[in-house]
């Protein structure tokens, strides 16, 4: 039992140093610096024992040394920042006390002191699984929410198309969209994921385009009359196949460009003439424009999973010695569904 | 004086044949054809002289041998169709009597044999120039009026950016945009037409983007806090540099992309990145979309045009034999303003 005001052990995966392709585990490094258990007199702060780390696509844009993107790169030297389950150990913020759980950014490491910010929301304990907080309810589960619902203007009866479809935010679009009378299909990047998507979260199709020698003839087969929505996760070869595939008046929500993450070099986008000839709205977004309706998202998807019908697969690692692995992880798509970093051992 | 009935000479522009490069003038050719100067009885059609004949971009669309397009290519050995000012002959239409003036498609040729359709008008003849019912008026002004209002959602104050700045679309955005009250620079392709975008259609700044080694350093340097809105007539490099230059939530309305052209193989995109990190959307639009307001966009453009605070300028050339110079040179940048391609010899 850590006791309040005692100096510790803090186990911290450090940031070494910017880079211009996709992360490598030695992008990072684990190191043991000591805290001491108390929000200092007079900061503000709280000091917080991280319960669970989340691992997302976006952190791969904080590893490059540019400043003018929505958010700032790490620091080097210093601990990754992400989204995160946190318990309240110490606290000079009358609004927290010891104990309380938070969901927010927070540091890779095993205690933070954290500030109040836009996105740190408590949690009420229930029945979710508090990992959820930082997936389902978390910035990812909201990305879907935002995106499908104020990005893809969806009507019942149209045809949705998801990529990268087992992911965090896939995954909930898929279900959102078949919630709101939609026929949707996913792609992803293994036969499991497939099987997944089909068997376990409700996709009317999905398929392997790793499989698909031609990503436009897959689209045509699951799409003979078009696709209305696109919500596009990836770019690259996807988003030009999508193009072709689209219907008059369609929308692309553009979410993420994993694929080829046209943060550096990367191959440029064809196809774009299909915007006018079947005047497409295509439209990146995200969630953090949209907090205003996180209390009618939260809602709405916690009374849809308490009824069952929606479900969220995480892919657990345990441990901070695994979070880098698990960042690595989401960009050679070995993980499955959410990938929440790391569990470090609770309180 | 032709009379009615009369079998008389039909000087067409025949269409060769398919193409899927840049058009030549050897992909049309002068035809003497000949024409009764009558509507068959219960055909419904109705038979025009044509005065005034347009060349647009989107007409090298229509050179392609691809039926999935907004409009069906051209028929191979057939006359051209564009749009144009004519003048009725004969009727078989009870709507319309010979010596009505109307404006819609039409072939490039002396007389031609007309259908009701959705974008005919009949134009009442005041003192706006005839052929300004083709530009100022017609697709291209209209063009600029849906696109800017209703794909732009301009703000006033905004930083608004028009690419062919100076062409039949961009000198009618540009000075919509000014009236509402933006801050607006148009690029073009001659120190000519940048003359005429400062000092005739009053635009706040002008540039020759052939005279600028690094098109994203130019935006910068006419948009140092960035650009809201992007009405964009060329795609390619010009579309990759304002993605760059972009404000957080701005819009790109896509209208053209006559440089690239994207029709076949061409170029792919960069940073598209931009989209999501600056919440972007980038909407493809055409105006046959928004016909239900081109009764307010009429009445808009004509008080303005009358009270002098609207100006069009016209690039005329005279006779059929022209018109196929005409269309070539709009996509190598001859023309200024709007390009009305041939003036036939009036009745």
């Amino acid at each position: 039992m850590k006791m309040e005001g005692e100096t510790v052990d803090n186990k911290q995966v450090i940031f070494k140093g910017f880079i211009d392709r996709i992360p490598r585990e030695t992008d990072m490094e684990l190191k043991i610096g000591k805290i001491e258990l108390k929000a200092p007199k007079g900061s503000g702060a709280f000091l917080v024992k991280n319960l669970y780390l989340s691992c997302d696509p976006y952190m791969r844009g904080r590893m490059r040394e540019y400043y003018d993107s929505y958010i700032p790169p790490f620091v080097p030297g210093q601990a990754i920042q992400g989204f995160g389950v946190s318990k309240v150990v110490d606290s000079d913020d009358p609004d927290f006390k010891p104990g309380d759980l938070v969901s927010g950014l927070t540091g890779w490491e095993e205690f933070s002191l954290m500030r109040k910010h836009e996105q740190l929301r408590r949690i009420q304990q229930d029945d979710i699984p508090l990992s959820y907080h930082v997936g389902l309810l978390g910035m990812a589960g909201f990305t879907a929410y935002a995106g499908f619902y104020e990005v893809c203007s969806p009507e019942i009866g149209e045809n949705v198309f998801v990529s990268a479809a087992s992911g965090a935010v896939g995954q909930l679009v898929g279900q959102l969209a078949k919630l709101h009378g939609c026929y949707v299909v996913g792609s992803a990047g293994t036969s499991q994921k497939v099987d997944i998507l089909k068997n376990k979260l409700g996709f009317d199709q999905a398929f392997n385009y790793k499989e698909e020698p031609d990503l436009n003839a897959a689209l045509k087969r699951y799409f003979p009359e078009g696709i209305d929505i696109y919500f596009d996760n990836v770019g690259g070869d996807m988003l030009e196949a999508a193009l072709l595939n689209m219907r008059i008046h369609g929308r692309i929500a553009v979410c993420g460009m994993v694929s080829s993450s046209s943060l550096s070099v990367s191959k440029g986008i064809h196809n774009l003439f299909s915007l006018i000839a079947k005047r497409i709205r295509m439209q990146g977004f995200l969630q953090s424009d949209y907090l205003h309706l996180y209390p009618r998202f939260f809602e709405n998807v916690v009374s849809n999973y308490k009824q069952g019908k929606i479900v969220y697969i995480e892919d657990m690692s345990e441990g901070l010695e695994s979070a880098p692995a698990a960042l690595v992880g989401l960009f050679s798509g070995k993980n499955v569904g959410r990938s929440t970093g790391a569990v470090v051992e609770p309180l």
